[in-house]
């Protein structure tokens, strides 16, 4: 690895160590400040704010239909995930924090310079105040380069979406002793390495292109026109039904709620657990709360060929349950391999197998991050890109297209086209792993 | 009026000898087909399809929260509003169709190619097959231009959408006696006739810049960056709030459910009827159905100005009851006036005034255009776009945006940027009008 990183370990090891924190498992029934409705219906904050996991009924319509039953996160506030950018010389440098999330794998990953609920920001739980906030909100300094709303994990939130910015001013900003400066080349280098740059991170840098991009800008080369990318779009929204309607926590078919968690008995997908935290270095240092902690390790995958020279990623229109508006724009693989092991190869996700093939593939990206550490309690993905050469062909299954990196990072701006695993999987390319490739052919 | 419109002025009036029809007005206890539900919450159709009415509670907060109670349309599924058009030398031409609506003013209008519910297209009533509509639906013969779900009237749908396309084939198809082929010319001098050009129509041709437009084109003189836009509206959807819930037709607050009519005692909004409707050239005979009145003409408006010698239009972030995602796009203005008549100055919608002293302004389109005939009875409204020269300056208040004609057009391909009246001015404007304009001064 070529960029010196070394000034930026010392000051993470340094956060590491001035930073004490303790994570418990506790029951569900006992968190301090949470209650679960007297009928079991749903669990919520005792002051009405944060968030509340209740059950959520689903069926969802395509050719066939599906119908499930499933807790949910249900937080409709929109939060404000924000970086603050500034030109030095011809790279940008970016004010990064480090930050304790109790789900994290390592507890301190690399924040956004910003990363607050609403709760946060509007002082509901009387933390101290968030520093640079003023920089996202109207009438701002430095100027705005990207902003735009995005989901977040639908298998997971029910229609949950945060701000994303990217706010750049002329000069560096002093910044307290939780806060570092990292230049572009820096922060592509961390994002190679495992569970450091936290989701919140990764959503806001699939924003990073706009930094240098015109306005707007054509790829000649691509396969498809803007206009039938969003055809297809389009056309899977008006093709798929998503109908949902909450249900009680207790009764949900194929969930258990024994008091102290909510799994399922066949061992698939997730547990809520409840989690007692204590931090010196948090808006309160106290804190209980219920978590969601997935089986096993995710896959999120990207498969990629080219087409005239030009790299090309196949982007799945992917409903989920607490997706907004029907359908966005997904990864070509998204799971938690562990819930499919022993079900027959019709029943997996398509492409799964492909990807997990690495003798086949030439391996483009390949890191494991962490998904959101405030919610999810040790929620690993592997992150994937493959370039598949010309096992699979121009032809693909209607659910599926072809976009060049470019494309897709277009739809970005826009909100609720991107999902959160194809924007944090953009982020990893950020290095421009795919124009090399396809320099190199 | 230079364009040769005699030949359709002849297909139009056969049109109307050849197919007859009769509107009654009738009570809604009585409609054949519907009923009041028991408790008197809503309208609906026996079969449980097409749509119902419904009470709705809203709240919306931005500054000041403001709260009201209303009855509402609410039709999920997703129609198709489709319009074929090919190249005839150096022009376009567009497969139009004569078709009745009972809300129309003259009851025929010129409507899309295809124009269909999706009862109507699953056949519901049993009615006939849609014509053209296996241009509309994969795998379809010709290419598309324009393909994007689209909102309509906020005010009196529930997030109601409808999926909008253009698609372009290589030939003049054969059509029969309802359908004409026009050329653009002919399109745009008719969309200056008034209750001619349906609104189906007229929210479909806003698409109509993409038949000729570059997948991504700039606009340098622009007064806002697209980046700039993007930033606006996201913070209007950020800072606007809109809670909703259904409540029961016979307890509205403001409203009277007579049995056979839903109104306001203080006369203002909308009263809701029912009509029979007898008709000889629709996919069924006879029929019954709720209907919307509003009391008066709307009037739907852009203030525009130059900047940069290019015409810039005054775009307002807009909160509506049925507004699916919190805020769209809108015009400068859009209200019926006769709502607002006694009301003091500050309570009377922005800008209203502006636009209504003809003498103050240039007036560039002013023609009055019937709303969608199928759901509104009679619902007329007045499209304006008057330039103000330099009576408004750069800052406008914070739900105002100023914004090129071509960058709005840009946002309508994304779905659920730009609503219903405000895509309908943009069609409106299809001539040239704005860019005439601008090369005057």
């Amino acid at each position: 690895m070529s960029e010196n990183l070394s000034s930026f370990y010392d000051w993470f090891s340094e956060r590491n160590i001035k930073n004490d924190y303790h994570i418990d498992i506790a029951s569900l029934s006992a968190l301090e400040g949470w209650k679960v409705d007297s009928d079991g219906s749903a669990i919520r904050h005792r002051s009405g704010k944060f968030f509340s996991i209740e059950g959520l009924s689903v069926e969802t319509q395509e050719m066939e239909s599906h119908s499930w039953s499933q807790p949910i996160i249900n937080q409709p506030e929109i939060g404000i995930l924000g970086i603050i950018v500034t030109k030095v010389g011809d790279s940008y440098h970016f004010l990064m924090q480090a930050k304790m999330e109790p789900g994290n794998i390592n507890l301190i990953q690399l924040s956004p310079t910003v990363q607050a609920t609403r709760s946060n920001y509007t002082r509901v739980h009387r933390g101290s105040a968030v520093p640079f906030l003023e920089h996202f909100v109207a009438a701002r300094p430095g100027s705005v380069v990207f902003d735009s709303l995005q989901s977040e994990q639908g298998s997971w939130f029910l229609g949950k979406r945060n701000r994303n910015m990217i706010v750049e001013v002329p000069d560096r900003l002093p910044a307290g002793e939780d806060f570092i400066w990292l230049s572009f080349e820096q922060i592509a280098a961390l994002l190679r390495v495992p569970n450091l740059v936290n989701m919140d991170s990764r959503t806001v840098l699939s924003g990073l292109p706009f930094l240098a991009m015109d306005d707007n800008s054509t790829d000649s080369s691509a396969v498809h026109s803007l206009g039938d990318l969003l055809s297809w779009f389009t056309e899977a929204k008006s093709r798929h039904r998503l109908d949902r309607r909450t249900v009680p926590l207790h009764s949900l078919p194929g969930w258990e709620f024994d008091g102290d968690k909510i799994l399922r008995p066949d061992g698939r997908h997730f547990t809520v657990i409840g989690a007692d935290v204590a931090a010196t270095n948090r808006e309160v240092a106290h804190w209980s709360q219920p978590m969601l902690r997935p089986i096993g390790r995710g896959v999120i995958a990207f498969v990629g060929r080219l087409f005239h020279d030009e790299f090309h990623i196949l982007v799945h229109a992917r409903t989920e349950a607490g997706t907004a508006d029907v359908v966005e724009m997904g990864p070509t693989v998204a799971c938690i391999p562990a819930s499919y092991e022993n079900l027959p190869r019709a029943e997996r996700p398509p492409f799964l197998d492909l990807v997990e093939q690495s003798d086949t593939v030439d391996v483009l990206v390949d890191v494991v991050h962490s998904e959101e550490g405030g919610r999810f309690f040790h929620a690993e993905s592997r992150y994937l890109v493959v370039d598949v050469g010309e096992s699979i062909g121009q032809q693909v299954p209607e659910n599926y297209c072809w976009m060049t990196v470019e494309q897709l990072t277009g739809f970005v701006r826009y909100s609720n086209h991107v999902n959160v695993a194809a924007r944090c999987l953009l982020s990893c390319m950020a290095d421009g792993v795919a124009e090399r490739t396809a320099v190199t052919r």
